[in-house]
């Protein structure tokens, strides 16, 4: 099998479009990066000016080259640009990459450039990165079609990371913080516009290379969700962790990147969604994605979240302590013996519980922390350290700190840290090999990455692969849907086996009158109509409806404000009054990049104000549901708290499923379900109010 | 007026008792550094076995020396140190620094060799700092009475800046990390165990030196709150920042700090209601200590909160558009006459909207920097600068930038940040005087940090002084308080005043049926005992009783469980069923060190779950409760939302304003006041459950 994208990856042979002879220039670059760090296929420098350009041998056109080359390097800009892709496109050159900027990104006649070379290439089946791209860089062939000055600022070494982002400067700023902690980067892809080859499809060819042990991506816009799902897959499959930036979070920062990479914007929370279901790690910029890597490249499983915290600082071991809990973390209670054992070691007035303070002592006694780590990885209690050294330099031995620390974390087998912010003495920790942080709170919150995402990744191998999202089968639904009449959506969730509240819908007084009686019970009266989806604020429900007189009276009223606001009357929903020991929402929507996202949380009238919900991505499984419940503030009151009864979870999750498959199963005909309150007692859930818009019909 | 500790911070001369030749050593380092950096005083090194150390006259004791030195700096340990106190006490020094560990904060006997000490200096007016301290350097005087390696690592330089920590080594990493940053550093003190001067008293001592601009402070523990405000008034008259880390945060972090420095732990989140009223900024780590610090010394006056991000890379665009909101920041919005300036001077594919994208032109247009933040400066809507350069280096005009960048810094009056990890680009910024940051959150979280505590010392200086805190007039309680009854607490807030539910307190059934009929409506039927304040969990709580039998069975069920229960019954209170448009909380209770702290927040039966609270010191004003509620999650549905109308939040703040009071006027006799729920309505509020806690009798 041919490796994925193998043209662009790995090709047998280069021409660069554009080529110059300065090194330094653009179309120099490139040439030089390959000559210098080995790239072993034949590179065709084109440019009609010269004969040979950095001592390559220099053709005037694509046409006059030898051969059709596997990938062509496009330098040229504007309609240059366009011209060598329709002559790749032409001979069959199997890849592109179009580096100049001014095309998607930038105005009307940019984009209808960006059309007419994804169109000329897709005739013929070239792929094409870009435009606007900084290039591609892969370390283990050589072949570095990329014009990033960040090579020279921090020389490359192959290993372990591969690098994919739409960004050409946050790759760089990935490279740059990676390889300034001394870890090689195989891969350092940029992909800029993405009129054709996107960072999934690229993550997915990445994750595929043996040599590749963690994947950072930084995202700007998400269109392909099934192809870096599928990347998730093989990653997983391989054990090679996966981190992203998914940037355009904010309003602002969605405009920003429409301007930058021309990105379409994701709904965000359903982008925490999709990420978290196929175990990819989110973080929030260029050098979160660099913290946790030495972590993850150390291959450590970490058992839990209990720190340990050795410091030669007392001050230092209570602001770590005190940090813990923010980042998850508790302080390990080490056991009698270890801290016996600890006391054999330290001087008098050393502390030995944790956090372990080993004191200025450490200034004359060099060998503490070797002493005292191995004890204290013994201790059951403990699965990862901190070893938090602000103070030292002159007169301390510090290489044999570096020595002990980097004996301990090859031998104990748990996730080891330091935190030091003097430059020379991290520098020593980190030749040694021990991931290394300016403070604490760096090193914390890597922990608490590496120990949330592993837990998350075991719990997909435990569960089984996660649902695949459903690719909308059509595009995005630009005009507005229509509402369903309360009515109507009450029946449509009866009929597919919901817990809807008993309730009758009454053409007239009469039946009005009836229903009550019937339910024998206080009713509401709800008038149902398709253009007035909220009911309440204009005054068409009425509670607590306890005698025929207040039924009559409600039916009246509404009936006559729907005519006074010329809204159709489908008459009125008479319907028990449902209480719950919680009021919660469910509600479904159709994301045009997702399928259907569902929205699950705290209900009730104050939904929009308290916002105490949380997103997921259907179909999904009751399980998921559940945990997603447990993140809420409302978590410990669905599960009983003062002596109240645990509510039925299970019935929520089960209906917040029926309602994520419903939108799921109408593949965009369905735009919204929105359930609020749904009634959650000790034994079931009731849907007491609901709205559904569908797709609007060609009719309407 | 002498300046306040002068013996300890410019002092005429200087006993070493325990002096060293070597220049390594504990007793060997303040010496050579104070003929290093120019002590103008007269040194004295102490040791019986040499006649000369470092060049100095040397003294067999403290007795020999031709005169009384102002101050002791004690370097021998244990009951020698002990003993050097006494002479020193004896002999009339003024002050005296206790560099040896192994005293109070470990063990009964150095806690006695501690308490002796302490008497001792009391007894002849001597000051003592330590023992179990890194000792106090003042880089104006030259008095670098501290052993402190720092000096060695990153050489001194006096400056604007004073460090006041309880602990050597947030010292010395705050020295560093300012030190690196090219700040100066006038003041470096450490305190240790705090037998005599604490950090409050330091912080005062400094905040009156004309030199300072800026203080910043690490405590373990807060025992004097009185002085530490005291120090932040004559801070803020002198417009010098004040900027805390307060350690003990977390249980785990207060068991640390009592190993530590013997710190007593203090109510957390009383320690955040007293900085905050004080002014004093607080923040987590020593990293953060140092990081607005650049921002401060400029003397910035930070108009607002409004962002504009100007960058060469547009990923660090988007990326900083994202990050803006989680920082309290808000993009400002550019007009369309700085955007048309903007176009005339970028590329055309640039982005003149904020984020401003000036691309990667910047490698060959050098001026770009120079030519867009002035314009941006000149707009209105626009309060904070963000530079963002993640990529540069090798061909880029750096220099440039940091000059561009210099001159903006100067003139334009308003704050500008760089964010750069490359460490010779930063370098290029930070010798130009620009605060620079390794990273945009970095940035943004000093910009948020110096916006913020801006307003709030403009709010107290518009405001007036706040309110002192109460000085417990007796030491802290240990016994458990005794518990009012319902009908007791309710009778003790009505006759203070407060709006309590129309109730009645009754001693025999007829008795509770007549208050039903008086009250006339649905009542609440509670029984009323001292021993069980928590009677809804005891079933001695019946709600809507609203006829006779009602009110009688619900009578004899809640004596006869009292009677089951051996509780005393003061009779049951009747009354009225009170709904409020929200149920609200207040608390008061009695701290040792604050007095009095007011909590207010979210109230009814899960308040303990939701934590939706706010904490306050007694006595405050009425808008100290109103900007603590604004706080709360809350707030909106106190505002009014969906049509609703506003709560009567006056009264609410007028009811808190008043518990506070009480339990500040009490000195100590009441322990605590909760009252729950607290009924809220558009006119009024009226207190429905109340318990109040007072300090046990003699009697009991």
């Amino acid at each position: 099998m041919t490796a994925p994208l193998q043209p662009l990856l790995s090709p047998r042979s280069i021409a660069v479009i554009g080529a110059s002879d300065h090194i330094h220039k653009i179309g120099g670059r490139p040439i030089h990066y390959m000559k210098t760090h080995g790239y072993a296929g034949t590179l065709y420098p084109v440019n009609p000016q010269r004969d040979a350009i950095q001592g390559l041998r220099a053709y005037p056109t694509l046409d006059a080259l030898p051969e059709v080359p596997e990938l062509a390097i496009i330098i040229v800009a504007g309609e240059a640009a366009v011209q060598a892709v329709h002559d790749c496109a032409r001979l069959g050159v199997a890849a592109a990459i179009v580096i100049a900027s001014g095309f998607g990104e930038a105005g009307a006649e940019g984009r209808r450039q960006q059309v007419e070379m994804v169109r000329a290439a897709r005739a013929s089946g070239l792929r094409l990165v870009g435009p606007n791209s900084q290039g591609l860089a892969n370390f283990g062939s050589g072949a570095i079609a990329s014009f990033s000055t960040m090579f020279i600022e921090v020389p490359p070494q192959d290993g372990p990371v591969a690098v994919v982002s739409q960004s050409g400067g946050v790759a760089a700023i990935v490279y740059g913080l990676l390889r300034g902690q001394g870890i090689g980067v195989r891969h350092m892809h940029a992909t800029g516009n993405q009129a054709d080859i996107t960072v999934s499809e690229l993550a997915l060819a990445v994750a595929h290379d043996p040599g590749v042990r963690l994947v950072l991506l930084y995202l700007e816009s998400l269109s392909d969700p099934e192809v870096l799902a599928e990347a998730a897959r093989v990653a997983r499959a391989r054990n090679v962790p996966i981190v992203a930036v998914k940037a355009g979070r904010s309003q602002d920062g969605q405009r920003a990147a429409a301007s930058h990479t021309g990105a379409i914007a994701n709904e965000d929370r359903a982008v925490d969604a999709f990420l978290a279901r196929h175990g990819i790690w989110r973080v929030d910029d260029a050098h979160a994605l660099a913290r946790c890597a030495p972590m993850y490249l150390r291959g450590w499983d970490a058992g839990g979240r209990r720190l340990v915290v050795v410091s030669n600082s007392g001050a230092s071991c209570v602001m770590a302590a005190d940090a813990a809990p923010s980042f998850g973390l508790t302080l390990a209670p080490l056991s009698d013996a270890t801290q016996a054992a600890l006391a054999e070691r330290l001087p008098g007035f050393a502390a030995t519980a944790n956090p372990v303070d080993v004191t200025a002592a450490l200034l004359t006694n060099s060998a503490l922390f070797g002493e005292v780590l191995p004890v204290v990885a013994r201790d059951p209690a403990a699965d990862l350290f901190l070893l938090d050294i602000p103070v030292s330099g002159m007169g301390y031995d510090v290489p044999r700190f570096a020595r002990d620390a980097a004996a301990f974390a090859d031998t104990a087998g748990k996730p080891i840290a330091v935190a030091v912010w003097q430059q020379p003495v991290a520098e020593a920790f980190r030749e040694a090999g021990v991931p290394t942080y300016a403070n604490a709170a760096e090193a914390l919150s890597a922990f608490s990455q590496l120990v949330s995402h592993q837990q998350r990744l075991r719990q997909i191998a435990a569960e089984g692969e996660p649902l695949l999202p459903a690719r909308p089968a059509q595009p995005a639904i630009a005009a507005a849907g229509a509402t369903l009449s309360e009515a109507a959506s009450l029946a449509r969730l009866a009929a597919a086996g919901m817990p809807v509240v008993e309730h009758y819908v009454c053409r007239n007084v009469d039946a009005a009158v009836a229903a009550w009686q019937r339910i024998g019970a206080p009713v509401a009266v709800k008038a149902s109509s398709p253009q007035v989806p909220h009911k309440s604020e204009h005054g068409l429900v009425a509670l607590h409806c306890n005698d025929p007189e207040a039924v009559a009276s409600a039916f009246a009223a509404q009936t006559r404000t729907l005519q006074a606001m010329g809204a159709t009357c489908e008459g009125v929903v008479v319907a028990r009054m449902s209480r719950g020991q919680r009021e919660c929402m469910i509600g479904a929507h159709w994301d045009p990049v997702f399928g259907a996202v569902l929205v699950v949380g705290d209900g009730g009238k104050y939904v929009e104000v308290l916002r105490d919900t949380a997103v997921l991505l259907a179909p999904c499984r009751p399980a998921d549901v559940a945990r997603a419940l447990d993140g809420l503030r409302i978590a410990p009151l669905l599960h009983g708290v003062r002596g109240e009864p645990p509510v039925d979870i299970a019935a929520l999750c089960r209906l917040a499923v029926q309602v994520g498959d419903m939108v799921h199963n109408a593949g965009g005909a369905i735009l919204s379900v929105d359930l609020n309150p749904v009634m959650v007692n000790g034994d079931g859930v009731v849907v007491v109010d609901a709205l559904i818009e569908e797709a609007r019909h060609a009719s309407h």
